[in-house]
């Protein structure tokens, strides 16, 4: 019997985790909620229905675990302690400052429901936390670093597109070559925000705007540029379309730690990620904590979790003789 | 109050346990057992006691993990079951054919104790098997990699010296940058056992001693050899203990696997770990482990687990809320 999923909210992520889906034999699609009008949706998942989010309450027969796939600012926050009332859910909340409070709410409303909620699943948070902890763990003495990109930062270019004469922009997060190879000589370096990323911009302008000010602009953003060399390019709207469509990111966590009698041996542990599609990788962990999320309910499980407190071998589809055989 | 340890063998490996559990404060050596002369170790852990393995059962309630450091060979067939009965326990059983039968008869003495033994920890076993599981959940439709070096082979190391003629070697297995970068480039190549790692020994030879048929010897030696582009180089027995006396090892996990609605996007995850001391690293994570199994039996589980099983948030000594705030 496969494990029957929901879907609450149809964008990039959510079309991601139907397509997830159906990479995985013992997983159904069962049912996609959307907020807009059900009838203005196209899903590609044959036999699987659309339904207004009002009727979330009356599916809870029917699905083993709801994705929620809405975003971290407003959606989440209140989405996931509701439905976590109701399903089995699986979330990406990625606000990392408010992490702790969110699995606070979360944790009090699956206690109440009886059910399993694993929050903040994605690469980061998620794949690059878990290698950040099991790093850290096993070289006490040493040093971390997360470095991002080469990859598109939504939040970026938003700010771009905000400023006057801009019509649309693309914003890429790029880690400096130096800082990554002074990380895995074993140096320990410290390295400031601006020797860690560069940001490069592609910025489509109204005709006749003043593109020195544009740039100005952007290069002084606080919080978002100032504290980086960021690079500025005009393009064409066509080429904008053309070469910037994609939703590429990735990144590196790196750990440099010492052992030995007196700390004389230096070891280097990196974990990298190469993606073509953010939102797509991030469904496809999702989809694998989903199904960790049904066992773990099965087993009489309750409450909130991270991928802290899932073990490994509840992701997998194989048994654990196939794991120990063919991967230990 | 800290986590008892006591560690069975003291070689490499068994030294390299020791200075691990100096790096975490929460655990303390309580004894080292051998099947030599006590009398004959000298340990560096001030109030930590040497005994013969023959007290072994002797010391059920004053240790709460006994760290096994003998050999996957001879050594630990037997007493990982034979221990398990006593302890909790972890093992680095690399003998990765015969992991389910050493499972079993872990799993069966563990159970008959009520303790808890995680066998096949360290790196390879261990941390690559632990990569290879995650990378392929989340990407099913992909190809997974494992490159090994650069380091030193033991097992290829003894092999040479068995050669007439020859008084030491050492052999470190190197991967192929060139099949490194086909693997990343998303390409799934089909790799030869040669395509993926060259072998490069350094040997010393006895005074008049027929040098071109030991290295014809070495490059022919089927199993080790024969399959591999080999280097052979001859130097003397004192560069051999200037350059060559350290025990680095290290490699990568590469899966590249696609997702999408016609798996058009590529993703690749690499982990890799560059170590100049193998025997401490892999102590590094067999300590890490420890944590968990005195966890795991205070939590009231027993039986025989691998890292598959055992949730991340274990191993490590800060606290859940902790781990939310600072590494989520």
């Amino acid at each position: 019997m496969s494990i029957r999923i929901g879907i609450y909210g149809y964008g990039n992520l959510g079309r991601g985790v139907e397509n997830a889906i159906r990479q995985n034999p013992d997983m159904q699609l069962v049912a996609v909620f959307t907020r807009r009008d059900p009838a203005s949706l196209e899903i590609k998942t044959e036999g699987a229905l659309v339904y207004h989010a009002d009727e979330l309450s009356k599916m809870t027969d029917k699905i083993d675990v709801l994705i929620l796939c809405g975003g971290s600012a407003k959606d989440l926050p209140m989405q996931t302690p509701e439905m976590a009332k109701l399903y089995n859910v699986v979330d990406s909340f990625d606000t990392h400052a408010k992490i702790p409070q969110h699995f606070e709410n979360v944790d009090k409303a699956a206690r109440e429901g009886k059910k399993v909620a694993i929050i903040s699943v994605g690469w980061d948070p998620g794949m690059f936390s878990l290698n950040r902890m099991y790093a850290e763990t096993i070289l006490p003495d040493g040093k971390s670093y997360t470095f991002w990109g080469k990859g598109v930062s939504q939040g970026h270019s938003d700010a771009i597109r905000r400023i006057d004469g801009v019509l649309d922009a693309k914003q890429y997060t790029i880690p400096v070559e130096a800082a990554l190879d002074a990380v895995r000589s074993g140096e320990n370096p410290e390295l400031s925000t601006r020797e860690k990323h560069i940001r490069e911009c592609f910025v489509v302008a109204e005709d006749g705007a003043d593109k020195c000010r544009i740039e100005e602009e952007i290069k002084t953003m606080p919080d978002y540029f100032a504290d980086y060399d960021t690079i500025v390019h005009f393009i064409s709207k066509e080429e904008l379309v053309r070469d910037h469509s994609g939703i590429p990111h990735g990144g590196f966590v790196i750990r440099s730690g010492k052992t030995g009698e007196n700390l004389e041996n230096n070891h280097i542990i990196e974990y990298s990620l190469k993606l073509d599609s953010n939102p797509e990788f991030t469904a496809s962990v999702i989809v694998a904590y989903a199904r960790a999320a049904f066992r773990l309910n099965n087993n009489g499980e309750t409450g909130c979790k991270t991928v802290f407190d899932v073990a490994p071998a509840l992701l997998s589809p194989k048994s654990a003789e196939e794991l120990r055989k063919n991967l230990l």
